[in-house]
């Protein structure tokens, strides 16, 4: 007998995890940990402008975005941080008028370098004032237009590596420069995702190895009943996290697989405290077509207490009373993840996350981009590719052209 | 021969507008947009303060939240609304710290009246400050335990109808009275939702009515198919819309239905002209899971044009010269459903608003809580409650008293 086949059987965590050794000199977002981030240090000093404006779309300033919203309340940031990220005219105005222009850096990303947004908007700061090396930077590949154009103006470029996609991107130049400019400590960001390296690459079985592993596997197995993948975030200051995380596992996991069957993941993002008052309600009782992933936030700094004072009328909610905010959320959590699991139909895990500082959301995201290359291998397909994505931007340019 | 049976046919449209009609005067949302709002406005009239915030969770807050977000940069309003809706200690902290509290109107909102977020909050802010008639007003049920707060302290209270459900109730108190008190016009409002009322329950066959009919009977029949239902939302001014959306269809859709079998239509919600970079991938080469509704928004106020210059290096871009932002978004938003359309196999269809006007929202919210009400008839579900979040809420309790 001989015996050929077309098709893939399902591939061990070995196979898997050799892929992505196979791939990790590659595909650069794997050593960005590595990275020596000396020139985004010493220019973050040379930054006098308070404020600090990055035009840029999708992965350049979701990434940015979710760690800024999550650390800008803890940390007693000196500068602001803005992004000019849609082309709703009403929101790019909405956001200049907040900003003293005179007082304000640009930084402008786009990897290719020519983004119709990011250019349109740029062009339309150029008409309110005069954008110069003193005032803006550029974060590009090395060959774009976009280079080109900085390089006559004298101004600072950073370099995008050809080989770290938009989405991945977070912790290169992209990110880094607009955090340490603000006050972001981004050794610590490093130091975070070094963490998730460290124990993921090891050669040992270690729990985050094991972790990530486990949790591709499950996705993908499942991904036929469970199509869709809930992150539920036990803090207001996730939600850029959830939007990060959303366009990284949409764009990363909805693809055409080698057998030519349509794959992907549907990631949503909602809030806790705000969203189990409603979605949860589809989760409960809903079909059974979804895993939740519960975040929780072990440490809040700046706690509140609720006072020990009763409300006439009111008094069989006394047993708030002294109780730290923290705890009520942390309560609310526990009480949506003992919902869920007494059920015992819904895929459930938790994250806990130390607090609300560098190494908690760094090593968060990095691991996210780590299971988004597990579950692309897992499922055979290219997890850093968006050929539909860029199908309808050459029809957004022929009609922008009148063609 | 006898023949019995305990399954159910699929409903004509005339048998769902007839039960329509049939709980018209028992739910009462459907009669809002011919309610008084004479008391709003008065009310409106007398407040001094500036700032107003609304202390209010999930049906309390996200529907103004959405008209508030939707207007507030294209109407020169002179009070600004906070929300203080989460409990997250960092994120109250953070609001309260942009507020001066002296010059600010709490709002208390909560339709049974204890809910324990709402009353935590309420008390944390009478530890900063008192609340008394003077700068407190209330709107919850008529026999609810803060109405008797509100009645000991003298307190102004509005009432939520018992039988307008909290995610039903934009159109009641809980939006107009702090819409009113920021100077948006509440009688444009109410026109908007009287233009949809009008179109549906008309005796004869009207555009809005075959429309709602037609789409409520296409999401349901096809709803294992397509268990997820996208809005890709073209300006950033709907992101409170999409969140609005989210809430009203996961928990109003997401029920076990009259033959015991979880039934539910997951909402997404996204934002075109930012996540056309990422999410549209999923939906171009993504299973085929997914309904999209595009929002358009025809006419924008306020807008902007990109100038008539050139970067050098960036010449290929000089096609978007001289063109305005309101038609870039158009034209993206066009591209994008061209990008589907072309793929022939996914369920699209596209809503244009008139404006970033009162009509334009109060219209569009309006006909989405009738398509939630009649896919909700076509499931065989109730749309009005929510048993998932009670249990959820029952054991959060359990957890807070430590029991």
């Amino acid at each position: 007998m001989t015996y050929a086949h077309n098709f893939n059987p399902t591939i061990s965590d070995e196979t898997v995890f050799q892929a992505i050794l196979d791939e990790k000199d590659d595909i650069g977002y794997y050593n960005l940990p590595f990275q020596d981030t000396t020139a985004f240090k010493e220019y973050a000093k040379t930054v006098q402008q308070n404020n600090i404006v990055v035009i840029g779309i999708g992965g350049s300033s979701l990434g940015t975005y979710a760690i800024y919203k999550f650390l800008k309340h803890s940390k007693n940031l000196q500068k602001k941080l803005f992004f000019l990220e849609t082309t709703d005219p009403i929101d790019i105005q909405s956001k200049i008028q907040m900003i003293d222009l005179k007082d304000t850096l640009f930084i402008v990303i786009s990897k290719s370098g020519t983004t119709v947004e990011t250019v349109s908007i740029f062009k339309y700061i150029n008409s309110l004032i005069k954008c110069d090396k003193n005032n803006t930077v550029v974060i590009t590949e090395n060959d774009s237009k976009l280079n080109t154009y900085a390089k006559m103006h004298g101004m600072t470029a950073f370099e995008i590596p050809k080989n770290v996609g938009g989405r991945f991107s977070v912790f290169s130049a992209v990110g880094l420069l607009p955090l340490a400019i603000v006050g972001i400590d981004i050794d610590e960001l490093m130091r975070g995702t070094k963490r998730i390296y460290d124990g993921f690459f090891s050669a040992n079985k270690t729990a985050i190895k094991e972790r990530l592993l486990n949790k591709a596997r499950f996705l993908v197995e499942y991904k036929n009943k469970f199509n869709i993948n809930v992150i539920f975030s036990y803090s207001s200051r996730l939600e850029g996290f959830n939007k990060w995380y959303i366009q990284l596992w949409g764009e990363s996991l909805g693809k055409i697989d080698v057998n030519g069957s349509r794959a992907g993941l549907t990631p949503v993002g909602i809030i806790g405290p705000i969203d189990q008052h409603s979605f949860l309600q589809l989760i409960i009782e809903g079909r059974r077509d979804k895993t939740v992933t519960v975040i929780k936030v072990e440490n809040f700094e700046n706690d509140l207490q609720i006072p020990d004072i009763t409300l006439e009328g009111l008094e069989e909610l006394d047993y708030l009373n002294n109780m730290e905010f923290s705890s009520l959320i942390k309560n609310q959590a526990d009480a949506t993840i003992e919902s869920i699991n007494n059920l015992k139909d819904i895929p459930c895990d938790v994250m806990t996350i130390d607090g609300v500082c560098e190494t908690a959301i760094s090593s968060l995201m990095y691991e996210y981009e780590l299971l988004t290359s597990l579950c692309a291998k897992f499922m055979y397909i290219d997890a850093y590719n968006q050929p539909g994505v860029e199908s309808g931007k050459i029809i957004l340019k022929k009609k922008l052209q009148g063609k």
